[in-house]
């Protein structure tokens, strides 16, 4: 499948006194692309967290950066989808500059019930959504 | 060595609306918790920012979580130093609450040069700084 | 009545690239303060949001900044109730650094019911604890 | 003239646990907002900031909020220019969801020199650039 893919401005909020893009400020990012990725194939986390009572929390994340942003950067966005677990989900974001690698990060999400914050597996058609983005 | 400790209220601007801790306000809490560490051992980010011209990047992050926080919660923080490399620093970060496991950290960071954003051998008052707290 | 005093750290990830504070970052303190002068009079948020189903949301801020602060700059606050109403409630926060004010602001809040987000007239407990705090 | 006209999604991690938008994220927007502003008009920050060292710090901010936003709304802004003085821009903020007012805001930002932090004169382009988006 071909990845999700999204674009990002590095804003003045994002960055610290050192000049270069603040690394938690990515995750904030990262999240709201997981959060637009859920949108695009018809599972919108509002619906899913307040009708549903689902929770997507993540379980693990392994980031490596390898080439600082800028404040004024415009970033390249790729989500692949890895993994699709009987609760889990694997994502993989590679997130790039005119062609050059600047960070990735291999993301484990698990569905779960909100009142218990228990895994549960994923609902049938959230699960046929996912493995059509699966990547071969 | 015994770890850096440090305690940090879950605040109600770090919670999401699933009512557990939002994973990117951890990180916001992570960089405090390095800058307490650094001014701890005699190097305080300012100085080293402003007047050495030095930044602190990270290039590497693996967490896992294990269990949620809540909002009110107080979480407890120990931070090892696990590694001082020529120009990096491992640093190992876990987080409970009552002795409860809720996620832990591995996290590099690397010495650079402000104007160029190149890694730098750490200075020999800073690695001594570091050095002494390095977890035998 | 003597203010609520508290004291806090601007932090590398609360500044921008220009070197100050970022203003937003200051808001995120004001809440803060705010939910800790809360707990400290009796009435800490997570109880009342979670047990008691209220919300305090602001309905107006008015801010005057006067000096920036820095990346390594300790503030101290002072926040003071100005007015109690039926159901709001307004204060005064005045900010500054070595006795030089850096920014005051006005905030009221109002106290609702989560369900409806409806504003509702502060229960007898929570009214009793604040008029002990009125600014004479 | 017609306002500089803006829509943002509320996001996730722009909620808090009564579920509601945190009020700190707004003002994150806000300057995000006013940073693309600035874009579309011909004087991008990171220009701005780094190439001709000036700052444009907010030094007053009068908001209102008359109703919440909900996570997963998406929010209408308009900005306009209410004012452009020697060293100061006063703009007016309103945001919206579906034609019904959610929160408006008079905001003042002064130029600087970042060296010294002084107010400075807006340079003749940049002034232009604002006086030809002055609502009449």
């Amino acid at each position: 499948m071909t990845p999700f893919r999204a674009q990002r401005a590095l804003r003045f909020g994002d960055c610290d006194p050192s000049g270069i893009a603040h690394f938690p400020a990515y995750f904030s990012l990262l999240v709201g692309v997981v959060e637009d990725f859920f949108a695009s194939i018809g599972a919108p986390w509002p619906t899913m967290i307040q009708e549903r009572r689902m929770g997507v929390p993540t379980v693990k994340l392994d980031v490596t950066f390898s080439a600082p942003s800028m404040f004024g950067d415009t970033v390249d966005w790729e989500l692949r989808v890895a993994k699709v677990g009987r609760s889990s989900l694997t994502l993989h974001h590679g997130i790039s500059r005119s062609g050059t690698p600047l960070w990735n990060a291999t993301q484990v999400l698990v569905a779960t019930t909100l009142n218990t914050n228990k895994s549960t597996a994923w609902p049938d058609d959230i699960r046929a959504m996912l493995n059509r983005h699966l990547t071969s």
